[in-house]
């Protein structure tokens, strides 16, 4: 199979993607970079050329992972792994400062084929929190670990613990500092979500999501977001889809937003398509819940809805994938 | 109306106890005290009549506040303080400690006339930190909050701050040392599950859930169960079911508990015992998911299976309240 990979970088309102093929031993990766209010205006053109470049580098190393026979949860794990490493989004190394000047994360990942999760939220030494996620979902008997206790299992487990200092950017900081002294009209906390996610189907028909994320600039008093929570921002089940969101987080945790759009596939009999139109586009978009999902089912469809100006995001898959857009 | 008490603590395994009945204008409310391996044998006879006496004080306490007009907000939360209050009950005043000989504690509660929620995850100085969840819920922009960060937003709105020795009771500390003493045999933790939950529906037919717990004897890395995971032990919505759970944990947030038997009523169009036995006694059966849930509707129809040998639980209601256990 020679994978198609497009990358989409649009701005329209509204307006749902979705692709549609059927899966025959082959394998579908889908990327996400965070939703917002992201137009080209707001970013000078080298740093779309930088965005773009970097999501196609991240959409051919999960290529080569599942072309080479990987899992998907190996290549969910890897691809998100390589966002959190790069400066360009709010996970890892680009994260965002929390109202004490500090970058706090949270991760989360999920297995379609056993059911099994992890998660880790308000970590801050984690070079890679997507690793401590994967590692709390095999190598513990627990799902959601947190702050200092989360940190201490990592670091157990042989993960790289990092002095909180690696998560600096002079970007991110910048944005501090203006968002600090705006901070009594706090709007620019919502209109911008650079959580970063990933969700593939591999060979073998089974299914994973991994999400990260540095959370909300200015964020207070540990709170935790949509991302670590197993149906709010991470879901997935090889009878459904797997799911990973990105928005204003506690939105898609009061509506369940991931576990919903199985919910809705596995009860109602609704398509991938369907399901995650209803929630991102109807019942997120009534509430004024903004944000988008990245979700793939087992035959390899695809749906990428946003109700923002705009979602980095990106996708892979069989030779008879077509887009519309 | 003269509401009917009824008292639940029975052995019998693998039994759902379901309620039907016609909301026109009354009320009900449901507590639990925890599922797990309660049996008679386990307990003393003066423990017994403690257990009873409190659950009693409760329900009466539930009914007080809906009869005189009050919502199911003000009585789930007020219900659930009243077990923190108490030693009896794994949450607040009588938590498990934690590895570190310490008590950690969740708690959740959910409006489901707004669909609004808050959470505290990781808390030690918070004496009812089902207070602060609805604090978090009304005060907040957020939906989770944890450790440090959530005591200094309760601090900051004028909650009760004690010490953290508040929470010691010398049951628990000799339950804990047992405990460590077994650590490599950890059998025992998955026995007995003493969270509080309460579920309610007032006169205006709006219903609300609440959770309250210290997780796990000897928990460790700052573990976070699904008490404070909206949609996993707790969840509310005024057009399905509030439901509160109890049990182990890890099984609850990987299933989606609370959000499931709602979906389960939204899109297949089940009863509520329907969907709470699906999920309490299929699904988490069949995994090995140890605990129950408590659950209730609008019409006043409640259920409350266990898939555990007991379940401390409780319920009033209608005139035509009847049980079948």
């Amino acid at each position: 199979m020679k994978a198609t990979i497009s990358l989409f970088f649009s701005f329209f309102l509204f307006l749902t993607f979705s692709v549609s093929s059927q899966n025959s031993g082959n394998y579908t990766l889908v990327i996400h970079g965070g939703a917002g209010n992201i137009a080209k205006a707001n970013l000078p053109a080298d740093k779309i050329v930088e965005f773009e470049a970097k999501l196609t580098e991240v959409l051919k190393h999960g290529d080569s992972i599942l072309k080479a026979g990987g899992t998907s949860l190996d290549a969910v794990e890897s691809c998100v792994r390589m966002m959190e490493n790069s400066p360009l989004f709010n996970a890892g190394k680009g994260a965002v400062f929390n109202a004490d000047g500090k970058n706090e994360l949270d991760a989360a990942i999920m297995d379609g084929k056993t059911g099994l999760a992890g998660a880790v939220a308000g970590v801050k030494t984690i070079r890679n929190p997507i690793t401590a996620a994967r590692a709390v979902m095999e190598k513990s008997n627990h799902v959601m670990l947190s702050g200092i206790g989360a940190e201490t299992f990592a670091a157990e487990q042989g993960l790289e613990i990092v002095s909180p200092e690696y998560f600096f950017t002079q970007l991110r900081w910048d944005a501090y500092l203006k968002a600090k002294a705006n901070a009594d009209s706090m709007d620019n906390m919502d209109k911008k979500h650079g959580t970063v996610g990933c969700v593939a189907v591999d060979k073998y028909g089974n299914l994973a999501a991994a999400t990260s994320t540095g959370g909300m600039t200015l964020k207070k008093y540990g709170r935790v977001g949509d991302t670590p929570v197993i149906g709010a921002g991470t879901y997935a089940d090889n009878n459904t889809c797997a799911v990973s969101a990105t928005g204003h987080g506690e939105f898609f945790i009061r509506n369940v937003v991931a576990y919903d759009i199985a919910a809705i596939m596995k009860y109602k009999g609704s398509t991938l398509a369907e399901a995650a139109n209803e929630v991102v586009m109807i019942k997120l978009k009534n509430q004024g819940g903004i944000g988008g999902i990245i979700a793939v089912d087992k035959n390899g469809n695809i749906a990428m809805p946003f109700n923002t100006s705009g979602m980095f995001r990106g996708s892979f898959g069989f030779d008879s994938l077509c887009f519309y857009c």
